[in-house]
């Protein structure tokens, strides 16, 4: 009977138990801490797991992201060579990035949040002439599976769209920009950036003052990549600085962001508590299953990490 | 030489006038009141005009609707007969609708709204699960121009999509209701109601307390309609009674929106001063110099108003 070690910080186990023993009745899940027997645990599911978990876990098969990150796995943390680690595959996790970037898209070419100011003081004033979205040109700055999705939503609804990745991604209806040499004419084009880039070395701090500068006078910047990709003081700095016209931020360097924050209290920074989306075990369970079955039956898996690169 | 009167309240002419003259060099437009020869006018896009307008025009050829709305034009206006009434065909006023209901569908589903009133008081907390949108159907009442591509916006974002319209109109991915019989039945399965109907003496108060018990509870309601359609008081009522969970309006009995009225302040509705969408010269003007090129020649216009159903 196959043994799923189960370690997370913010799911709840049972939706997830649920999930997995419908899809497979015959798997016992365990919950970290409690591994009993560790020699039976041939898959983890875990997020952000201790440093040295999986150096207990002899027998182990199969890493499983709870996420669609993988640098709470990635960075300190102890892997066992030829266990392959297998990132998130969530279609509902995606919708909700999509819904997320095209919400706050939307926000800003409508001019929203001013609407909602004026509400609070009963004000009864419009903002014309307003822009059409197919004059506002998003970017999409990494091109993943839920980069696509992302820039394909935006797409749909009418922005002009383009997305840059390390390697050349083609998607209907969005423009292709790829690599380190393409990086700067990306930025240049792109009113309103859509981050998702995966956090690894080359994308830390990648949007910094150097960076954001490159984007038209009165760009707007949705984060819901990482925290850390983005330069918090340099940020705050081009908004004074009128460069920058907004921002809508679900990621930070420091989560919970802290009550002193800037941000909280910024009137063109939009704050949401990493929630652009979660993994959604009903549709989540599906991939993991898959993978397990695969495992034992000696196939091939889907969506293994090519952990040179890191995504 | 084509002589065109200008009647508007909000839109200011030069772009029209610009817009206009780039498609039909020869168009002389008038700007209402200074009719001059009023003989020579054989064309008007109006915006409320006076009542009597049409009478001193002895030549008139065609009216044109500036605005999606025809309830401006067909109550207590003489229309002199057989001068057809040519409706506003403008994809980018098409466009700002589908913007507006996905943007406030969206709030909604995503709880945007609670996440707002966090930021305000730095408060970092999550509302999980989140439904997807696939979980929730959208409903839109009036399947014409504006309504079908709201209805197929609404669907490309993954909500689960019906629309209703007096006659059967059918759309890809959309459940089709019409006529009076199904009115209950879609709204017993419409989570979020979008009302873009037209306003006639059918359609006035059609979002009564009866109507809008009808929803599931907890529903939600977008107005980018008209006000007249929807009963206020009955609405504050069934908000109250937190039948109705929320709503974004658009539109109003009264515009401006009166400083005392408890919408301004009601935490769960969303006030926006009658923007979600305008007619733009620049897309629109094809419509009307196409129509004006159509009568010269003695060929069928097009979108011609039927004025017994009255859209």
């Amino acid at each position: 009977m196959p043994v799923l070690l189960f370690k997370t910080e913010f799911a709840s186990l049972p939706p997830w138990q649920a999930a997995l023993r419908e899809r497979m009745p015959e798997l016992e899940v365990r919950l970290w801490p409690a591994l009993g027997d560790a020699a039976d645990i041939e898959y983890a599911l875990v997020w952000k797991p201790p440093p040295d978990l999986f150096s207990a876990l002899p027998n182990l098969k199969v890493i499983f992201s709870l996420g669609a990150g993988l640098d709470h796995l990635l960075k300190g943390v102890y892997l066992p060579p030829g266990v392959p680690v297998v990132r998130m595959q969530d279609s509902a996790l995606t919708e909700g990035m999509c819904e997320y970037a095209v919400y706050m898209a939307l926000r800003f070419l409508r001019r929203m949040a001013v609407y909602e100011a004026q509400q609070r003081s009963r004000e009864w004033r419009h903002h014309l002439p307003q822009p059409r979205a197919c004059e506002l040109r998003a970017g999409v700055l990494g091109m993943g599976v839920i980069g696509r999705a992302v820039a394909g939503k935006l797409a749909a609804m009418g922005f002009e769209v383009a997305g840059w990745s390390r390697t050349s991604k083609r998607v209907a209806d969005v423009q292709n920009f790829h690599g380190a040499g393409q990086l700067q004419a990306f930025l240049e084009r792109s009113d309103i950036l859509v981050c998702v880039l995966p956090l690894t070395e080359a994308t830390r701090g990648i949007l910094d003052r150097a960076r954001m500068t490159r984007l038209p006078r009165g760009a707007f910047i949705i984060n819901i990549g990482r925290g850390e990709h983005l330069v918090e003081q340099d940020l705050l700095e081009l908004l004074e600085e009128g460069h920058i016209a907004g921002a809508a931020l679900d990621v930070f360097a420091a989560e919970p962001l802290p009550d002193e924050h800037p941000f909280w209290r910024h009137p063109r920074i939009t704050v949401t508590p990493h929630n652009a989306s979660v993994t959604n075990p009903d549709t989540a369970s599906a991939h993991v299953v898959d993978n397990i079955r695969r495992a034992m039956r000696g196939q091939p898996l889907t969506s293994v990490v090519d952990l040179t690169r890191g995504y």
